[in-house]
Parts: structure tokens; sequence; C-alpha cells
């Protein structure tokens, strides 16, 4: 097959050409089998023709929306400028039936301005996940019509959701001595509240700092480790938002009902469940590209405050009061369900391994700033690569895909069971003597599977020899 | 290749053939390309013709000794009639300058009869692990010459030998009082005595009991598990047994010295110690049939009292006093270094499972009794199967074999640190619902493997058929 054949768009208008010492020229970008040409279609003006084999890598900024077929969600742009809500993207997906003037309501009434949106669409039932931040009850139980009717807008006739508050209730109420608080049931009659508890910020600091610490004793008594690894609380972490994450999933999948996440600014706890929920509930989560997109829209865009959150590295004792491991958990539950369902994901440990490390440091801007507004006003996305452009890369993707994979289609629950968790050695016990020899059973296993496509090819080769042989006989026959 | 070309011994004098409701038949076993002849090369007697074809089975019994080419080691039959030492098998390893009426001697200066024996040669420097009983001092300070004289015969002039007791010292010197003991320096001033601690009877019946209870623990919560876990101490006697045993194979690879194990009885830590040593130091106990023949002569033949230790299902928590999980704890030990050394083995976790499964309770004769001599008496060799003729059969072979073996000539030295350590998802998390998926990732590996054989059988097939297309092509051009 040519090369032209592939090309699905070959033109492309009002493209605009950025270049160090030049001007910006606005043009027509005509893709063909050998060159890449851009022409302003006026004359005497330069036309840039590049040939492919020039091309030495190609930086793929690209924004992930979920596009919906439905008449239910919308696309909005009230957050273009950033002054609705300064750590939500310009662009998200909210109800159909609530016009941006509604949200600008609705923004004053959540944590943030983090007024509800649309995190996750279940094809099988239509049911979804929201996300947002408290709502700002304060002691008076303050109201907001609009958010009500925002939140209620996402119910079909008859149907009940739940809201998972990610705090325990006692929690949930001494927000509002802040400002804070919860839903009241009263003024969400459809909804059903469910408290969960998720650790958040120096708790789960503390934790990642006495795991740490444990791993490194070389006092070699077993009692000691198994004490320390308990009291380090980082299984429980674990388990809590891996749990929190089922029963969101169930929520969906089973009971057929939609569901609102949130825990106070929405930008941590409610991530790593809507995230981990999609991760159950979504096959396309566990390809690479999809976990890719997963991490731009859950993390990313969705808020996370990277920079405060990974200030410094993982291993380093002296934290700010901001600092903390929420995303270093995220990945740890999704390997403890790769552990559980080694078959069912595309990539392997190695890139989430890959991930924690550039999360803490990084020679791209991908997880530079705590939001997109900062990202933006850095301009990163001038001045830096994307980490997706060079993961993406056909030599660097092998180090990641896992060799076991085969496509599943279903949802998978995860084992929750505190004897189905494990420590992640991956990350924990990572200079551990004994890791070495483990990945060198798994160069050895990706080796295998590399020998296996150079045998497939071998065979196409052979058989396509001894077809042109055959071939050659009957010519020779023939007269 | 013709299979008569495979044919190392095409005939064997002296051969009996036994068959149910016919006289024995002594004669000459001849052994062709296609047929198993038996003569007994007498007129007018039966000629038995046996084509290979019809032979379903073939049940191998064998013994197994190591063969020595140096001056210094016998074969002695001393315990020809399970005479000299109950526990031992008819024939043992000891050293040349030492006669059988010396033997009888130590035999009474050791518990149960069990006078020092080789149980490994270690072909690099000559240096060897032997095994024992306790030595019954008493509290008197009981000596025996020839003891003494057949310890120091093991040593090389002017070497020094390291005896280490399975039992902490106080153990040591409180079994005095019962008429055991340990060896004074001073009556055997070229040993250096070292006391390690590795458990027994009971207390590991109750980590057994402890463990598997936390494990079924439904309550769901991680701490509890945890502290569960830390209290069984299961992980504690693994980390000793292992420590113990690296302990002794150091000795012998990096210090240069022989040694002599032994604990109460030498049927129990002692065994465990003296296997443990062989998996690390040398290579061919990592393959399938070496694995086996450690097993058949450091346990079966050595006298590990399967029936006693295995009365009853490891999981029962009634238990009688004789009853300890003694083979299992070395079962976990080889996981635990099959775990960090994954290429190393040839055999798979699941080999290990099925010994201990059939351990506890089997089809086969060969775990049945405590030792040699019961087996004897019990005929077993005559009225049941063995295990390993089985387990052999390439069909059954084939769910053994790890795919990830690489033959690793070098000795293999396990981290002990407690990180290092898990517990045996195996045979404790069995019925986990996680492992199920487990198994599959495993299939999947094994069907890659299987494939890449296929393919390369393909291969070499659409070669045949090029090559004798080409020769046609040959023929047909050079008239």
């Amino acid at each position: 097959m040519e090369f032209a054949e592939l090309i699905k768009t070959p033109r492309v208008d009002n493209v605009v050409l950025h270049r160090p010492f030049y001007p910006a020229v606005e043009g027509t970008l005509c893709l063909t089998g050998h060159h890449l040409i851009l022409s302003s279609r006026q004359d005497n003006t330069e036309e840039l023709w590049l040939l492919h084999s020039n091309i030495d890598a190609i930086d793929k900024r690209f924004k992930v929306f979920c596009v919906f077929q439905i008449s239910e969600w919308r696309l909005s742009y009230v957050n273009q400028e950033f002054a609705v809500c300064p750590s939500y993207p310009p662009a998200v997906t909210v109800p159909k039936a609530i016009d941006d003037d509604a949200l600008r309501k609705v923004a004053t009434f959540r944590h943030g301005g983090r007024f509800p949106v649309l995190s996750y669409y279940h094809k099988k039932n239509g049911m979804v996940i929201m996300r947002s931040g408290q709502p700002l009850t304060g002691t008076n139980g303050r109201r907001c019509k609009e958010d009500e009717k925002l939140i209620n807008a996402t119910l079909r006739a008859g149907k009940r959701g739940y809201i998972i508050d990610t705090r325990p209730l006692n929690v949930a109420q001494q927000a509002r001595a802040k400002g804070g608080g919860f839903e009241q049931e009263a003024h969400y009659p459809q909804w059903r509240r469910i408290h969960k508890s998720i650790e958040r910020y120096h708790i789960l600091q503390d934790s990642l700092i006495k795991l740490v610490e444990s791993c490194n004793d070389q006092t070699q008594n077993m009692d000691r480790w198994l004490s320390k690894l308990e009291a380090s609380n980082w299984l429980t972490h674990i388990k809590e938002i891996l749990t929190t994450a089922c029963l969101a999933a169930q929520c969906l999948d089973r009971e057929g009902a939609s569901i609102l996440i949130h825990g106070t600014e929405g930008t941590d706890s409610t991530l790593q469940v809507t995230s981990l929920a999609q991760i159950i509930l979504e096959p396309r989560s566990r390809t690479i590209r999809g976990f890719e997109a997963l991490i731009e829209r859950e993390w990313l865009q969705a808020g996370h405050p990277f920079q405060q959150r990974c200030a410094q590295s993982a291993y380093c004792n002296s934290k700010q009061k901001w600092e903390s491991p929420v995303f270093l958990l995220f990945l740890d539950c999704v390997w403890q369900i790769l552990r559980q369902f080694p078959c069912s994901f595309e990539f392997n440990e190695n890139f989430l391994i890959m991930l924690f490390e550039h999360a803490y440091a990084s020679q791209f801007g991908t997880f530079l700033g705590n939001n997109e507004s900062e990202r933006c006003k850095l301009k990163l996305q001038q001045k830096t690569m994307s980490l997706w452009s060079w993961v993406n890369r056909p030599s660097e993707l092998s180090k990641f895909t896992n060799p076991l994979f085969e496509a599943n289609n279903l949802v998978i629950w995860p084992s929750v069971a505190p004897q189905s968790l494990q420590l992640w050695e991956g990350i924990f016990l990572r200079w551990n003597r004994s890791s070495k020899y483990l990945d060198e059973a798994y160069e050895e296993m990706v080796n295998i599977i590399e020998y296996n496509k150079q045998l497939q090819a071998k065979v196409n080769l052979l058989r396509r020899q001894l077809a042109e042989l055959e071939t050659e006989d009957g010519v020779q026959e023939s007269p």
C-alpha cells in the first residue's frame, strides 16, 4: 500500500505556521504522498514544501473531548477566559438544558467555581459520572436553584442518582463552618448521598514518608517491616480509593444510576475516583492512547494541581503542606487492577512508573503548572514539548506495551479484599536487589514475543518465495 | 533421526520379568528400534516381543545416589536391614576412612541412630554438606571418638569446618537434660559451631493455622489483615530458614569450608537447610529432574516423617502434636527463590503446588510412610505407582515447565530482606478471586511460547519445501 492511500485528510484550510524570527503565515496545508505543502495562495509569497523524510518528529498537541451524538449534553465555552473557574479548561461538557448564565450562577455556589461537569458517559446505559467542588451551603444551609436544576437535568424521568461525597459525614459537616458543606437531601430529593472516607493532604504525605522509610529500613526484621508497612497506612489508602471507585462503577453499571462525585475542592480524591471508575468500566481507558486521554482529561484538564502536589521528589521527607502523593496513589491503584487483570491492559507497569517519574520531574511541559489556565499563561504549549509526543514514538511505545494484552470489552471488577492488595514493588522496592531479576524475566518474555513476530514474518516471506517459485514452474510448464 | 540411533544401551543381562499369575522369568533384555525383546536364551521357553507402540506408560523406580570419582567417599550398606538407623535408607555415603563398625558406634552416639552422612558435594571446591541427628552428650558431656574421627575425616589438611546447629544455644543446652546435646568445641577443635534458630513442631503448626485463618478473614480491614499476617510469624519462619540456608551455602562457596548440619532429630529443619543450600549452590537442583532427585534424596530417603508431619490437610486446624508444615515451608522458600530468580528454574510454581498437594493427599505411594524402612515394610514399591512416573509424562511435564527457563550455571543468592519476601498467593490465596486472572495470564504466556514452536516448525517445513522446489528447478535446468 502506498503512503498516499493512507491520507484521510489531504487538505486543511486556515492553518497558521509559526516559526522563530519569521512572521506567522496563514494558508492552506496540503498533504501529498511525499510532501507537506503550506501555501498562502497569494502571489509572490513563500510556499513551503517539506519532504516527509526530513521530518524528525511530530508534536501532536491535542485536546480530548467526548463527542456525543445525543441531544442531552453540550460543550460549553463559558470558561473560555478561565474567568468562571480558574482550575477548569476553556471547554467543558454540561447538560444541554442548562445555559451559560446558569453555569455562572452555579459556579458561585461551588468550591473554586467548580460547577458540576460531565466526567464519563457510560455508553451501555447512558448513565453518567459528573464531578464538581463541594456546594457552599455554609452553616445557614444556602441553596442554589440553578445547581439543583443542573444536577437534576442529568437524570432521566423517574430515575434517581447518587452523590458520592469522598469525605466522611462528620468532615463534610465540619466543612460548613468554613463556608463549604454538602447537598441537603431535602433540596436534592432525587439524589441519595453516600459518604466515603478518602484521606487527603498531609495524611497521605505522612503515609508515603512512613512507607518509604520502612522500605529503606535495613534492620532485616520481618515483624518490624510488617508493623511499619501496616503503620504507614499506604495500603489502607489504596483500599479506600479502590473501594470508592468500585462503588461509583457499580452505581452506573449495576444500579443503572448516574452519579455526582466531589469531596472538598474536587481536584484530588474526586479525580482518583472518577478516573479509576473509568478504568473499571471503559475498556478504551485500558489502552495506551485511552489511558493518555484519561490522564489528559481527568487530571490535567480537570485541574489537579500537579505543581503543588508533586513539588518535590516523592522520596523527599521535608514536605510543604500542599504536597501530597494523590497522583501516585491513583497510579498505584491502576497497578493493583493491572496486577489482578494482567491481560486486560495494553500498557505495562513501566508505563505507570514512567508517568510517576514525569509527574515529579520531567523534561516535558505536560505536568507543569496547576491547571490549564496556568499552562496557558506560561505558554507551555509553545515553549515545551508534550510528553505524549515522545511516549507515542514507536521506539518508546514498545517499552510500555504489555505483551499479554488481549482486548477485553468487559467491565472488570477488582478485588478490594486486603489480601488482594500488594505493595507496588516497582515503585517502592525498585532499588531492591531482586527486582533486577524480575526485570530480566520481563525482558525474556518480551524477547520471546518479539521472536514470535520475526518468525511470523519469516513464514510470510517463505510462503511468498514458495508461491513465486510455484508460479515460475507454472509459467515454464505452460508453453 | 531414527529412534534406533537414540538407543544408548541396546542390551541388559540378568533382567527379571514379573507378571501377575506367571512365574518370574530371568533373561536378557534387548532394545531395538521397534521392539523390546526379553529372552531367557534357553530353548523352548517363552520369548517376549513387545512393540514400542503398545507401551502405554513406563514406571521408572529409581534410587538416587551421588556417584563420586574421588577416593574420599564410599557407599556404605551398613543400614541394609534398617537396623543401624531406622530412618535412613539402606545405602548412605560416608567418608571412605570410616568402616561400618565405626559407623555402628557413631550411630549409638547420635539421635535416632542418624550418624553423619554426606548430603551434598560441592564440585567447585570439593567441600561438602553433611547432616546428622544431635550428639547424645547428655549432662555428663559424653564423647564418642569414632564420631570425632568421622567428622574430621571430611576435612582436608589444615582446613576448618562449621557445625550449623539449627537450634538457639539455650535450646541446645536444655537438650542435654534429655540426653541430647551439641558438639563441645574442646572435642571438635577443627570445627566452629554456629547456632541459628529455626522453629519446629507446634510452633510452625500454630503459625500455619493463624496464617490460614487470617487469609480467610472476610472483614475487609487492611490493618487487621497485616497485623494478623505479622502475628502468624509465617514469613518470619521463611526468613529464618532461608537465612540459615544462605549461611550454609556461603560457608561452602565463599569460605571454602565443609559443614555439618543438625538440630535435634535431623529430620526437619536440618533437611530444610541442606536442600535449600543445594537449590542455591547447584544448578541441577533447579531443573525438574534435579529437583525430583533432591526431594527423593533429601526428604524421602533422608527420612522426613511425611506421614506424621502431613497427617491432615494443611488447612485443618485440629492438629496432632507430630504434625508440622515443615515440607510446605521448604516449598515456600523454594518459591521465594523462584520468584526472585524467575528465569533460573526449569519448573514453575505449579510444580511446587503439586508437590504440596501430593505430600498431604495423593493417589501415588511416593509420600506414604515416614521413611524408607516403613515404605519397604508396606511394599509400597510393589503396591503403588510412583508420583514421578506420572509427573514425568510429557503431557504432565508441560504443565510444570517454566517457559522463561534459561539454564544458569551460577550460584544464586536470594535476598532475605523482609521486604523481599512475600506471601505465597498460589498456596494461601489460591481461592482468591483474582488468582483466576493470574492463571489466565500464565496460560497466555504458555500459549505464546507454544505458538512460537509451531511457527518454528512451519519455518522449517517451508524451508524444506523451498529447497525441494529449488532442487527440482536445478534438475530441470541442468540438461
